[in-house]
This record gives structure tokens, sequence and C-alpha cells, in this order.
């Protein structure tokens, strides 16, 4: 079995959901049966969000560090649980000479197989702004329902001031408003499409239909390393 | 802070535990100021009980490479998300250069600091033979009761036949009814003295009094680290 290494710390939470996805769905009866994985939670990575719209710090330098460091521990494949991150994908590609998994593209994959035609996407700024998701959408010609810019604040603002704030008793209101007027719009789901998001569902018991990309990535994850899925 | 590496695999299911556990009790308003944490969710590490006890294959040098490999990467402090593997302890401290925390040792000293007496061990055969609990539970004066060779069998089981398998319905009923014994037996607190067993708490829904030796390692780690914890 392959070793897979995990580009984390942005954010930490959504890093280990990944790890804690990973493991809960690979079919294996004893430690041995898992997956290694090497992770390096690096949180002095820069906020990406930031960095691409708002002239921040630098992302780029340690993410190239961490990839670079898990290629040399023995990772064969990397992934990057931060959808936004995936702004600097390709450059980070030609940094390594192993495979890094494609999130927000593997999401896109597995709606086209789920018949999907029309989602919503529920992300940071920084992800809607580079179009991250629309490219992997229009690949498997899915069509994608943004937010307004109204409904894009309290996306980010359940991002930052709830999940990455760890602030348990959170508002949710104003964001599943948002979420009721994609699909009002025709949404047959929604893309939840910062990793912090799957972890927003679980900590304040949200409910209503979605695709994990977190989820489909550490299905994939298990796949390419050579294990079985649950 | 410093970096903060971990001996995982031992579990993985344990290792995400402590991951999360760190995350979770970190004062932090974003991702940049949460812990840099490098992980080696290590797979091929063997069973520790497995080859403590019944001349299974030897664990140490994959506990040996991984501490090395965390070592090289830039980690300043070490944890071992596994109770058993704590009967390696002193050997391993002697091949790295930097502080391996002992997971059994800070339990004690936090139960002392709260009083405890008498304090039930629930844990692997492997870590009741190995001594480890009641070396650090007669440093700080507390004394143990571990449960008889029937209610210790009903342990192991849900260790290995239920969170090490990820069985979702095991039936808990036995394991309950030893824990039960204990506190019986004047038993103020349970040690969850395995790390598979905070994560039995939640999977299956426990509820009794109780330390878990894997948060308080995680919050020595913070500590330690430079961070603040909540």
């Amino acid at each position: 079995m392959k070793t897979v290494g995990i580009i984390g710390g942005m954010g930490p939470l959504a890093t280990a959901d990944l790890f804690r996805k990973i493991v809960m769905n690979t079919k294996a009866s004893c430690d041995q049966e898992h997956i290694h994985l090497i992770i390096d939670n690096n949180t002095n990575i820069a906020d990406r969000t930031a960095a691409l719209l708002y002239g921040g710090a630098d992302p780029y330098p340690e993410m190239k560090k961490s990839a670079l460091l898990l290629q040399e521990s023995g990772a064969e494949i990397l992934m990057i649980p931060c959808n936004t991150a995936h702004a600097y994908y390709e450059r980070l590609s030609t940094e390594v000479s192993i495979p890094i998994l494609h999130m927000p593209e593997i999401c896109c994959r597995v709606l086209r197989e789920k018949g999907v035609r029309k989602a919503g996407l529920l992300s940071t700024v920084g992800t809607v702004q580079t179009g991250i998701y629309q490219k992997a959408a229009s690949k498997y010609a899915i069509e994608l329902l943004i937010p307004d810019d109204e409904g894009q604040r309290y996306v980010m603002d359940v991002i930052y001031n709830g999940v990455k704030a760890g602030k348990l008793g959170y508002d949710t209101a104003k964001y599943e408003k948002t979420v009721q007027n994609l699909f009002d719009l025709g949404a047959e789901t929604m893309i939840l499409g910062c990793t912090e998001l799957p972890v927003a569902m679980e900590m304040y018991g949200l409910d209503f239909a979605c695709i994990d990309p977190t989820l489909e990535l550490a299905r994939e994850a298990i796949r390419l390393a050579g294990g079985e899925t649950l």
C-alpha cells in the first residue's frame, strides 16, 4: 500500500476531519490494514483568501515546504484539505515528482456520476473568485449556483467566525437562509466547498442535501493508496 | 511556538482523536494561532500487546523510524498516543534528542491534582502486565483497581472487536458491567488507559466518570508548545 501525505493546517480542524474520514472509510480489521499517512499540520501557512484577494502574506512558500517535506518523508501521493489552496495547485504540482489529488475535480466527477446537473457552491470568496470550482464543474457539465454578495458574507462568517474560531454556540440562521436561497433557485445539492463546512454540519447539527469534497477526497485517497473503502 | 510530533498509527483512530483534541483545546482565533503538528500515522507498527505478551512481531523498529523521521522533520517534542507503546518509552527516549511526553505519568499527575486516591484501570492486557500505569500511579500515591480476568477480556474485546474493527453496532453491555464492578470496589473514576477507549465513549455513547489520558496529553502538549489551552 502507498503512503499518503497531507499538506495540512488549512485549517487544522479540516485536516483532522480528513484524517478521521480516511480512517473511518477504510475497510480494515486491525491497525496494520489502515493506510500509512504522514500529515504536516503546518499552521505557518498564511491565509489563502487573504493572500488571493487582499494582498495578505503569501501562503505558497510554506505550502511548498510541506509538500517537499512529505515527499522526502516517503509520501507517494499528496492531498490538500483546503479548497482555496487549490488556486496554487498547478504551481505546487511542478515542485514535486508525486501526484497531488485535486479535491474540486474529484468532487465534480462524483457529482456527475450521481447525475447532478445543478449544484450550489458554498465556499470562501477566494475559492469563488479564483474559479477553481467553476473550472472543475464545467469539465463535468455541471451548472454552479453561487450566493449573492450578502449570502457570500454569511458563508464567510460561518467559516471564519464559527468553525475557524472554534465557536460552538455560533448562530447559523443567516447561513441556512443563504443555503435555502440556492435550493430555491434550483440547486439539487450543495457543494461544501470549504473544508470547514463539513465540520460546521456536525458542529452545528445542520442537515441539508450536500456533497462533502473532503469525504470524496478521502475515498479517492484510500483507493489510490491500494486500500478498500467501506 | 514549538512543533510537536506524533508517533501515530497505534491505532489510527486514536491518533486522529489526539489530533482533534489538540486542535479543539487550543485557544486560537485563526489557523495560524494553532500548533504546528507533524503526524506519522505509521500503520506498519506491529501490535504492541501481541508483541509484549505473545511473541508477536516487534513494533520497535517502526516506532524508532517514526520518532527519527519526526525529529528530522523539525519536531521539538514527541508524543505517543498509545498507552501500551509506553512499554518502549525508555528505550525510545534514548534514540532521540528531543523530549517524549509520557502519557500515563501525565494522566496520574492530573488525577493527583484532582484529589483522586483510587482509580480503575481500563486498558489492554499488555498495558496491565508491563506495569506502565502501576508505576505512574504509585509515583503519585494513587491506588489502582484492575479488572479480573473475565472483565479484562471484555475490555480487550471492546478495544479490538469494537473500536479497532470500526464496528459501530458493538454491544457494550459486558464492558459496562466490568466498569460498574470497579466502581463497586471503590474506584472514584476510570482511567481510559487505552487510546481506543475515549473513542469508544463517543462511538457507543457511554457515560461514566473517567479521565481521558489522550485529552490530558493534548493539553500538556499545547502548554509545552507555547500555546494556550481552552
